[in-house]
């Protein structure tokens, strides 16, 4: 007897119609002896449709207000599917957020899971239920709905998958598993049978789009074995876990990532503290920084360059131009003219020609390499914006991925 | 200081636009000087779109499911509202029927309240919020969602006003009182200041449809002060409670109900309990039966005839279908061709003319009477459908109320 944690996001309950398919999957994964814990999220456009509803009022919706509105909108298709589950035959109960013990911090819009109490959950899986649950959702300790923000769905799947110590955590979606490129860009790129947690970390934050971070991080975290497919095709997905059967794949995939700002920082004095000042004041202000480069200016200054994310640009740009006369920058530059190539794979760690071949595939398609970052199993580059298919193109070519 | 209560309809927060003007009026209470909690129907056409919803996806929704996806609707007007009366400059929150403390029994779609524990709202109005609670629904002991059914708000506000001992439980709907007969057919109907428990309870049951039974039945039995007004027009209502100032008005009001069937049977053999068995049959359908009367019939027999909501006649026909062999029925006729016209007035009780020149007024208008039904405060009499509206012109200038 295994216990699946189902999770199916908002397209794919967007109808009566879609309700029935993912009745079905949900069906027949019972049928085939496994409890079955569903998440679901808001039908199709009704988050924002709810969001619109608020800015209608106000532009400045308080936090405890918008969540107990979004709320709704995955008690609704919770209901809804329990509902079509019934009517195939099937006994099912929906659990709003709080029903089904979500704890959270009381960090309206981004709260975070504290705890998972189980009990409610359990007793209706000893019923035989179907137990659906509204995803994206809980409770803080003042009884008060909180939302978790984006992504919120997938982690509340994990999160219940972790708890109830699940077989696996399906997360069903419009496409049918992780790519070693975007299809639509590289014809060639091929489905992943099998991703580990950190190169799928490095594929979410690079603009992959499939799994949101967070909900990778727990998986890491509680050791779930995640799997992402889609509700649509009948065809296995790609599963998500700790250590690949097979390392043979050099790298497991091409990430573009266009949502990336350049600032650079001239004329600074080239002493001790001055770089340390300038990310101290961009974590002051929660903006992530990226890639970073420091390079020797003209007489005794250097020159320091990084990226941010683009909705990040303007709040970094103002808060340097403050003290920018205290450390003596003598100019800021900042443009979106750029994107973000990565390439992504464990197998790369013992394998010193990874970047090599790289490079050598961005100089042989004429593309100019403006900044580098790499970690143990990912490496970056900055290049410009209207190269960026042309390079993974070539990228995916070199490594026959 | 004092608290008041003030319940808004779907009609009157059924958008943008609404919900301000409902806004206004609850933070000029507030600005008087109240404590203000305020309970809320879903915004329009909500719950007849969610009702769709469900219908789309099974013609037998269960009860369960159908309240937790029903009370989505209310969450939403509550939040909404609670962001326009913050965008006005005021304190506000909502809450759920849940975190109102809402307890009912497990009736899905019709649940009685058991209990209101008060201790979420006043620790809100301590902090010197406005509280907005959504209508129409609670928890039952399994921590399930619940809806109260029809005029489910109008129940929930006036159980606030009881346990919260309001000092006024306002009900704004979209005409400005209750009126001595329906305005769009009596042009001479007047806006009643006063009106008795009792009388708005006659009134109520014959199809005045301003409050439902349930609100009115729980205010008598609280002795919460209601109040009922227009959301629309800035004027004073009509005060319902124990008892009137002003009794010199022998009637309070014409009213007329279209929802009744006629049953009749002929040929019941004229000895104790067939009536008996006639009336204990309908009972054990739950099926109500209002206006009886018994009539000498031929050869020893008797007849009865009976009315019923339209919606109960089918089943009240073939009920009685069964039975008639053994009963010695000849005949069972049922119609709908009929209409019942009932004034209601606590001033009655002591001027025993009241039946005379009601009877009179319906005479010189050459209108038949069929059946007739009195109690301490109410006349109805029975008839034929097409003199429905010219009856209650007739009556209400025989008394000029």
């Amino acid at each position: 007897m295994s216990l699946i944690v189902q999770k199916f996001g908002g397209s794919s309950v967007r109808d009566t119609e879609h309700l029935f398919n993912v009745a079905r999957i949900i069906t027949e994964t019972y049928d085939a002896g496994n409890d079955v814990v569903v998440v679901v999220s808001a039908q199709g456009d009704t988050t924002d449709d709810l969001i619109a509803k608020a800015y209608e009022i106000t532009n400045r919706p308080e936090g405890r207000e918008m969540d107990a509105l979004l709320a709704t909108g995955e008690q609704i298709s919770a209901s809804l599917l329990a509902m079509a589950i019934k009517k195939l035959g099937y006994r099912a109960i929906s659990l709003t957020g709080w029903q089904a013990g979500f704890l959270t911090d009381s960090n309206h819009n981004k709260a975070r899971i504290r705890r998972v109490n189980k009990e409610r959950i359990e007793n209706e899986l000893d019923k035989k239920n179907i137990v659906i649950v509204t995803g994206f959702q809980g409770l803080n300790r003042y009884d008060d709905i909180t939302t978790l923000g984006r992504g919120g769905s997938d982690t509340s799947a994990v999160a219940l998958a972790a708890v109830l110590k699940a077989n696996r955590c399906q997360i069903f979606t419009d496409v049918t598993g992780i790519y070693t490129a975007d299809p639509r860009l590289v014809k060639t790129a091929v489905k992943l049978d099998e991703i580990t947690y950190d190169e799928m970390l490095e594929l979410a934050s690079l603009g992959a789009q499939v799994l949101h971070n967070r909900s990778v991080e727990m998986a890491k975290k509680y050791n779930v074995k995640l799997e992402v497919l889609s509700s649509l095709e009948r065809v296995p997905g790609t599963v998500v876990k700790e250590v690949c059967k097979m390392e043979k794949m050099l790298i497991k995939g091409v990430a573009k990532d266009d949502n990336v700002a350049r600032i650079s920082l001239v004329g600074l004095p080239d002493k001790p503290g001055t770089a340390f000042r300038v990310f101290s004041l961009m974590a002051s202000h929660k903006i992530n920084v990226d890639i970073i480069l420091q390079s020797v200016g003209r007489e005794g200054t250097k020159d320091i360059t990084f990226t941010v994310a683009q909705k990040d640009r303007a709040e970094a740009v103002e808060a340097l131009e403050e003290i920018a006369p205290s450390l003596g920058i003598t100019k800021i530059a900042a443009d979106d003219d750029i994107t973000k190539v990565s390439i992504v794979g464990a197998g790369m760690e013992s394998n010193p020609g990874v970047a090599a071949r790289m490079f050598e595939a961005l100089g042989e398609a004429n593309i100019n390499i403006h900044m580098i970052s790499t970690s143990e199993i990912k490496i970056s580059v900055l290049i410009d914006k209207e190269l960026g298919e042309k390079a993974v193109i070539a990228i995916h070519n070199a490594f026959e991925v």
